[in-house]
């Protein structure tokens, strides 16, 4: 029997009315012939309650018990939702993470798939169960306590599920219908993509579209599992949505795919550093010992002496999520203080904003950078940072150009033309 | 080391600040040399929030779901509590029924204990853990799946534990401050008792008084379970409460104890029923087959001849909860169609209420029937049905004379004085 995972998100699962909905997108596929693993997250607003109950009770918590506590509210859902298609006449049954098992690392709400056997579900399909409910964002630590999966979870459990399963397919169902060329919000010329390469898909999703959460798209890469956005509340076919999928899936694509932007980046460079060997290591861990996240690094290459700085000197420029600010302040503080770094001064830029065009095309394409560089400088948009992969250039600008640099570079690629 | 069992209703940890009340209590037991295991409600109303989403999801829900959603509001509060108590410096854990674990029976929403293996919790109280945290109301069937314990579950929950780890005593926290001699709602001067024994507090439980459920006395009867019952809310010490305990241990008691009522109650008479062998079994099966719970029975005898009944005749009067009379009403007529009874005529008093007293003494004591007539007669109370058993004697009356006559039995029997 063929076999499809659908995952649902918490406003798609918000009351037992869009539970309703949910569960009649899930018989029609058992209605085209499929078995189905149906993974929920808890109704919207429930995991934050339950997180809300945690901080105020203990501020520095034991992950164990935070993990016993908000895995709660997916055990809500998969109940409500196998009732709902058992209503329907759908055989289902939920199951909890410690059913089916979910084995996971013991790194408590970060935890990792180890692995998810098929014996119990399988089992059940065999005895005539069409539908699987599987809590999501949870799984069952050696010690037999449970675990969750961080952010983003139940996307990753969905896709986890679909390369355990061999699934045709791993649906997510969404409060979006696809996968867009850029944020709709910024420019209405917005397209929406049939299809998408995995690779390109994981630049975007880190890059800030907010569509899938970064870790089930590199899972669904790994293991070649074909991933599906589409809405839960429109009526959706076997062709609505985005197929996340192989690039030997995608028959022709553009050079460049998609334009992605994130407000909440911040710029730190720091001033008249020593340039000597072992000089980056010497700035990089403490930030990641402090647990700061470095996005973009820029080294400018000076090769004159100033007079008070005998030796060779160098700017260096690096942009951390606005949130970790204070922290790299500290962590920069901290190492000048103990003698490990050197420098004049440190100066943070909150006012910028990433801006990246991402594309597979870019590997067998030359003349991106020149072009997209151009469309900004036509708009007069000053580039501060610029960083580049493979398949994607980023540059960071000032955020009040955001929304313009965005429309540019959608304009300029021709984005909106399929 | 000494053990105790605690168990907060669900109004003792309807919030943060009510579990950090809560787990005041459980610290200090620790600090006076105790291991603790805590039972856990769900908050207050969670549990009626889900419940209400199961109902409104599926009317003849799958109990194995049902129980699966219901008994995640004690998850959370486990998990909630020994964040509190670890917050407090308390070494704890919380505790999932499956992970106990709490072997059950499989009739799900009305499952019972199959055993309760100490080994895993006795390995972290050696391990130095002080507190275990046990959701309540919850059990693993032997499928693997939730299974919940029906209404007071909780309560049954700790008395179970107790009586596995053998306890020194389970204190249940509620938020009255005991047992009272009667409602003290009904009369100033209802008495709190220091001590009851544990058949009187069945009666006083099965007769409406809701402090403890039914099922958690006879299983603490049933294997000792020195049970107390004291108030979340006030300061309390080792001898606050009422102490539910065999009659060994109450050194003196009166003849009676307590007094109870319950106004949910309704008469049904069968008027002129065909007097043969076999006729009440022909009456209280089909009754019994609706789930219609028969409580007091009373049979006038007649041997006169009627002229249009050649036979002997009889009127017969049971009582009912006042939410089972329909059921009856049609059990009754489905059997007089069937042809399996005769009677003239059903007659329903639902203005009727049921008083009564209770007392161990009232084994070695006789006239305590005459006594409690009396006071009933002296205010003009007329009673329309006796029922007695060893140690109570109930009276069915107009359920306008109800708080009059509990007033009236609680002064003849003298209660207020200790």
């Amino acid at each position: 029997m063929p076999l499809l995972v659908m995952k649902f998100g918490g406003t798609s699962v918000a009351d037992p009315d869009r539970i309703k909905n949910a569960a009649l997108k899930v018989q029609r596929e058992v209605e085209r012939g499929y078995d189905v693993i149906v993974i929920v997250s808890a109704m919207s607003g429930k995991t934050n309650e339950l997180v809300g109950w945690v901080e105020q009770t203990s501020p520095l918590f034991d992950a164990r018990e935070y993990d016993a506590v908000v895995s709660s509210g997916e055990n809500v859902t998969a109940g409500l939702m196998a009732l709902t298609l058992q209503e329907m006449g759908v055989p289902a049954r939920s199951w909890q993470g410690w059913q089916v098992p979910i084995n996971t690392t013991a790194a408590y709400s970060a935890a990792r798939f180890v692995d998810i056997p098929r014996k119990n579900i399988d089992q059940k399909f065999a005895e005539g169960f069409k539908v699987a409910v599987v809590a999501g964002f949870q799984g069952l630590s050696p010690e037999g306590r449970i675990t969750t999966l961080g952010r983003g979870g139940s996307d990753t459990t969905a896709v986890a599920f679909a390369a355990a399963f061999g699934a045709e397919r791993c649906d997510i169902y969404t409060d979006v219908d696809g996968v867009y060329t850029t944020d709709p919000r910024i420019t209405s010329r917005a397209r929406k993509l049939d299809r998408i390469a995995f690779e390109e898909m994981l630049e975007l999703a880190s890059l800030g579209a907010k569509v899938l959460q970064t870790r089930s798209v590199e899972l669904a890469m790994r293991y070649k599992v074909r991933l599906r956005v589409l809405s839960s509340f429109e009526d959706t076919d076997q062709n609505s949505g985005t197929l996340i999928c192989d690039e030997d899936e995608i028959m022709e694509s553009k050079v460049v795919n998609g334009v992605a932007s994130s407000r909440d980046e911040a710029k730190i460079t720091l001033v008249t550093v020593e340039d000597r060997p072992g000089i980056s290591a010497a700035i990089f861990a403490p930030l990641a010992d402090a647990g700061v996240n470095v996005d973009m690094i820029v080294q400018n290459i000076s090769e004159k002496d100033y007079e008070d700085h005998p030796g060779s000197v160098t700017d260096m420029t690096f942009s951390v999520p606005i949130n970790q600010v204070e922290r790299a302040k500290r962590a920069m503080e901290d190492a000048r203080q103990a003698g490990h770094i050197a420098y004049d001064e440190l100066v943070v830029d909150t006012e910028v904003a990433k801006v990246s065009v991402v594309g597979i095309g870019m590997r067998s394409h030359t003349g991106v950078a020149a072009r997209m560089f151009k469309a900004l400088a036509d708009e007069n948009v000053n580039i501060k940072v610029i960083a580049t992969s493979e398949i994607k250039i980023s540059v960071l600008i000032d955020r009040k150009y955001m929304e313009l640099a965005v429309q540019a570079l959608h304009d300029a690629f021709e984005l909106e033309k399929a």
